[in-house]
């Protein structure tokens, strides 16, 4: 047992936000324990601090999107030693025997995956996540983080990155794909950039031109403005796979005009709205709406490779952990670009 | 210019179908002519009749699930002669060189796909359906009937048959496959066939015990009641494809649940209601939601061939042609088990 700091927030007022010290755990034959350098943040972590949806309780220590360095292993380690850059993402452990399991979709476990934080693991103890200096993982859920990106970099990579890329390789987007992405901030802004990297030619829907020359900047190759019924009109049967990385509700009749014959709409922004869509909107191409849910291990590291090799870069924004508060406040006010990576070592 | 008998409803009101006599074109030197024996009734029919969609006009004569034997040919026939088993679906002209036609899916041709009938067809004429003594078709339309798959029960494959059997070939329905079929009227009760004959566990998912011993003779292992929520709880997480062949507006999200992970819930039956689901009935498990749209020729030959061969048989009611308006009636009653065929040798 060690004892750590960690920020933990009390209650769902972010105001209550204050530095402890937690316990982790001796390491077990097949843990490896890591010094947390970064920990980004997500939306969800913001979910859970503010208690929507079902899994949550407090007092809780977020954090998903960790990187660091292995300071220690356990005897049958085989895959981490000590000063390996390392990073850990949204789960921590799984059944193993199952056939997710067993086919590298970990996120689908039929017992249930363990998240990183504030979910009971399989001995009962609620996990807690990477606003944290140190953090014990078995090593089967470790990533290594290639060396030519930079531990601050790979820190968002580790859900945004993978709640993107996982997508686009699944629905096969390549040099002859044609795809828009909706939304260009934390989610959106490394999409544009995987999807350009795997060949596409990619166009960003945004809602004025705020956002144009950075969406040029990231790699897309056109950029849309939909303000009404004449916009959705003007590109219609246009693109064949749609990534909505906004969380926010959208008119879905209106953008499944979009689609071209076997045309895909993929939702990776959710909201808790009630979705509406005509079949009719559909029909006539065969178009599909589907969900996309982060990214099993396996495929977590291809993407870090991937990223690593072809230089995708989350542009962040570096905070100091008395910041977490305020950064919060400012993704909900949708003010970042793009997102936010805590830089550890000002835990005091 | 050959003049042929056939029913035409002169409005929406179904006691206006009545006799005439039309015009089937000389032929082309790729045409084929047909001696019409039978005709489908299907609920599209009824649809253009009511005048419930954008592309229809009156007079109409209707009909799109024709079969009949092969009276004459044009000098460029080569796939055909006369006295062949020969069959005609829903459409009989497209551009054939878009990407779509190349590909065999010819009902997404970019020109737009020629309906057989109450369409304007390439020389601007509308086209006039199976309700009729004879019809000139292009061979690339004409299907071959398979000798042991007879020209009445042949009729409803024509549509009904290629609707259902397209879906569970492109998602990969096989011995693995544990799926549900919503709905056993004319569309579902082929479904049953097709997917028990492709190697898949199949159970029908009704709202009462009335059709359970018909769906078992069609090959259903198990029929399901969904009544309440609990019926919904009780079967979660149980079918990775539901094909929906009822045109009626569901509780989609209740039926999400059903889904595995991975899983695809498709719509063939088809209502103008706007649909309502929440993200999070798919997020966990990754679903989708998709359509399915008839198929193209090679395909729906592919399904002429595989019925004949696995013994598929729609459950046909044959009627006369005086019994057209009363047939649209008992279909908007469902009272029909389970597809109506006209035999064309009862026009006057």
């Amino acid at each position: 047992m060690q004892k750590v700091k960690a920020l933990q927030a009390d209650t769902s007022d972010f105001s209550s936000f204050h530095q402890i010290v937690i316990e982790r755990r001796t390491l077990h034959p097949d843990d490896v324990a890591i010094d947390i350098k970064y920990c980004g943040i997500c939306h969800s972590d913001i979910a859970q601090v503010e208690g929507i949806g079902t899994a949550f309780q407090h007092p809780v220590v977020p954090g998903h999107e960790i990187t660091g360095i292995v300071s220690a292993i356990g005897s049958d380690v085989t895959e981490f030693k000590p000063g390996d850059r390392v990073g850990v993402g949204c789960f921590i452990d799984s059944c193993g025997k199952c056939k997710y399991c067993l086919a590298g979709q970990e996120q689908f476990c039929e017992k249930g995956f363990v998240s990183v934080f504030n979910t009971p693991d399989y001995d009962g103890n609620i996990t807690q996540g990477g606003y944290s200096q140190s953090v014990v993982v078995k090593q089967h859920f470790v990533l290594h983080i290639p060396d030519n990106l930079s531990l601050s970099l790979a820190a968002p990579l580790l859900c945004a990155g993978i709640t993107t890329y996982n997508p686009l390789k699944r629905y096969g987007i390549n040099g002859n794909s044609n795809i828009a992405i909706i939304g260009l901030g934390g989610l959106g802004h490394i999409a544009v950039q995987f999807a350009r990297r795997l060949g596409a030619n990619v166009t960003v829907l945004g809602h004025s031109e705020s956002k144009r020359s950075e969406a040029a900047q990231f790699g897309a190759s056109n950029y849309e403005i939909l303000q009404d019924e004449n916009d959705f009109d003007r590109l219609s049967n246009k693109y064949d796979f749609i990534l909505n990385t906004a969380a926010v509700k959208l008119d879905l009749d209106n953008y499944l005009k979009l689609l071209t014959v076997n045309g895909i709409f993929c939702f990776v922004g959710l909201t808790m709205d009630e979705q509406q869509f005509n079949i009719f909107s559909i029909f006539d191409k065969q178009g599909t709406i589907t969900v996309s849910n982060v990214g099993g291990i396996a495929m977590t590291q291809e993407m870090l490779d991937f990223a690593a090799k072809n230089d995708v870069k989350p542009k962040i924004e570096m905070i100091s952990i008395d910041d977490v508060p305020s950064a919060y406040q400012r993704i909900l006010d949708s003010d970042v670009h793009y997102r936010f990576v805590i830089d550890m070592s000002t835990l005091k």
